[in-house]
């Protein structure tokens, strides 16, 4: 990304603001939205400090899932803000259920927003966020938030028909590029909430964003550096198209499942993710070994697993510019690493079990 | 800066720690404090909230000076905290005097802060922050707080030696790196405000910068690629010296105002800046002709007068990598477009009072 390195132009210049209309274009493009997304200067975490104290005020109820250390962020920002919230905790590794939501939203009947994990990057698993928009709209009071970190760009997304009210997303993770830029996306309804808001906030206030958006500009000076970078990015995607983008995860994905099961793994997550796979280490093999293996000998990054999942877990993320002989060649790195840690399997049952989902998903 | 362009290392990678943990010491360094220097992914703004937010409980009284439209941005903050911000206005060129601090916190006993503006960029107006510090430091419970955006890395700045509480500064003004990247320094007596506040926060809480501070890691995904670019920019100015840095901007502040006044024209600002220089703009010269010449005809950015001062003055920056032929080009660029508005001068007069003022300050 060499264009990240160009001598930097000022955001109150009219380059700027013809380079940054194209970005949040593509942006409610990704996003599938018309409405607006605002481009925020910070990690992900900051995008979901920005919904949440955009959206309430002292004293409100929201729910939130927490199936892993990201839903339980939601969780920690909301109390951080004297949010009433109301844990759906789910074991790690499982999904909430629709059904799940629907009961804690007649228990809670004033919860003004539920909030979601799109991809739980600690777990590998996935939400069923637009069954649960679809329930939480009923209500016709009720937000649904998604945390969509790890997913958009990865996983089929398409806010505005699924009734989502918020999104947001970092910069880093589907969108390709470094990390310093976060993305918030905000229905008419949500937006009817920013006005009445009555939380303390000032860099993160989305009414700031939107007056200076009306003039193709942020209220602060950007990361441009990364917005350059951005531009390029979202062409990328534009060009592949978003379903093809959606389609490549989900192959990329359910090919690397059938590799971990042909060598005889599991894979943590029930509802998979198509972002990132949680693989469980099997009692003989030596986690912290495998990952060692892999990065240094094999040079594939694999993160372990975060709290009572540390040691238990491997995962491997497959978002962003991935191909089918990327995968290939993930998987067997994994076949190797695993052979050097003494757990026996047929070797290349992964690579074929892999090239077999690939016949059977062809783009 | 081809260092941005290298491929993302993690931030929870040794490799990430290891340059952080130099970037944490040089950035010490250039704040002149022993104490923390927290690194946060926004603008300078966000180092701004990060104090107020950091600081505060509610209802509490802190005082601000208002210069020009950074000095208002403090008032702004506070107010969206509910904090009770008290103004010391100040004629917008001009710079508060001590004895004005002095009065107003005689005047609001229970004030818990002065906030103050070093380099006030919509001006060129400098700040004594040292005399206002040892007035704020005499009251045992007053926090002196510094916006540095545009001063840290061009004027002199001793924080620990002045007294100074905090200090905030963003990436790309002394530090020479694109934006994205914001720098809070806090004294002891601030963290332990820190430790007591009861303003909601999250993102921005510098518990949790602390936290991973200990472990040479920010508790959120940093804007990797610029603090990579930030390693090499500190050690730069570890090289050069920051004594010789703020040497050097005010030989070229004090050559680039002598060279406006032999020119005829005058400066806003009475106690004026090194980082930049804001120059009133005659009368019988349009404004926006003459920096539509500098900018499109002579390559040199100029930028405007805000609010009331738009049409009436021109900002010229001389913040960061500049030397004495970067100065002389500027001021030939301001002759050269001052004849082409049909103002009549001494051609070279300026060029000519500029290298006489180099000469009286060599390095």
């Amino acid at each position: 990304m060499l264009r990240m390195a160009e001598p930097i132009i000022h955001h109150r210049h009219p380059e700027f603001a013809e380079l940054f209309t194209r970005v949040c274009g593509n942006l409610r493009y990704v996003f599938q939205t018309k409405h607006e997304v605002f481009t925020l200067t910070s990690s992900g975490t900051g995008a979901m400090e920005a919904v949440v104290c955009n959206i309430h005020s002292p004293g409100e109820t929201a729910l939130y899932v927490n199936g892993g250390k990201f839903g339980e962020r939601w969780g920690e920002i909301l109390r951080a803000y004297g949010i009433n919230a109301v844990e759906v905790k789910v074991e790690w590794g499982d999904s909430v259920l629709p059904r799940h939501i629907e009961a804690a939203l007649e228990e809670h009947p004033h919860a003004k927003a539920v909030y979601l994990t799109h991809s739980e990057t600690s777990t590998g698993a996935a939400t069923d966020v637009r069954a649960i928009a679809r329930i939480a709209g009923r209500r016709g009071d009720v937000l649904t938030i998604v945390d969509g970190i790890t997913a958009v760009g990865a996983m089929e997304l398409r806010m505005d028909e699924w009734g989502i009210d918020c999104v947001v997303t970092g910069s880093q993770k589907g969108l390709m590029i470094p990390p310093g830029l976060a993305f918030v996306a905000v229905s008419p309804k949500a937006w009817e909430r920013v006005k009445s808001s009555r939380l303390p906030r000032y860099y993160f206030d989305l009414r700031a964003a939107q007056k200076a958006l009306e003039a193709n500009d942020t209220p602060w000076t950007p990361a441009i550096s990364l917005v350059v970078g951005l531009d390029a990015a979202l062409t990328m995607i534009r060009q592949e198209g978003i379903e093809r983008v959606w389609a490549r995860h989900a192959r990329l994905g359910t090919a690397l499942r059938a590799a971990v099961q042909a060598v005889g793994l599991q894979i943590l997550a029930k509802e998979p993710s198509n972002a990132l796979t949680a693989i469980r280490i099997p009692e003989s093999v030596d986690s912290g070994k495998f990952s060692t293996l892999l990065k240094k000998t094999y040079g594939i990054t694999a993160a372990g697993g975060q709290g009572h999942l540390a040691g238990r877990i491997v995962r491997i993320s497959h978002l962003g510019y991935y191909d089918e002989l990327d995968m290939v060649a993930v998987i067997s790195a994994i076949e190797m690493a695993l052979t050097d840690c003494g757990f026996v399997f047929e070797r290349g049952a992964g690579i074929r079990a892999a090239q077999e989902s690939f016949a059977r998903h062809s783009s």
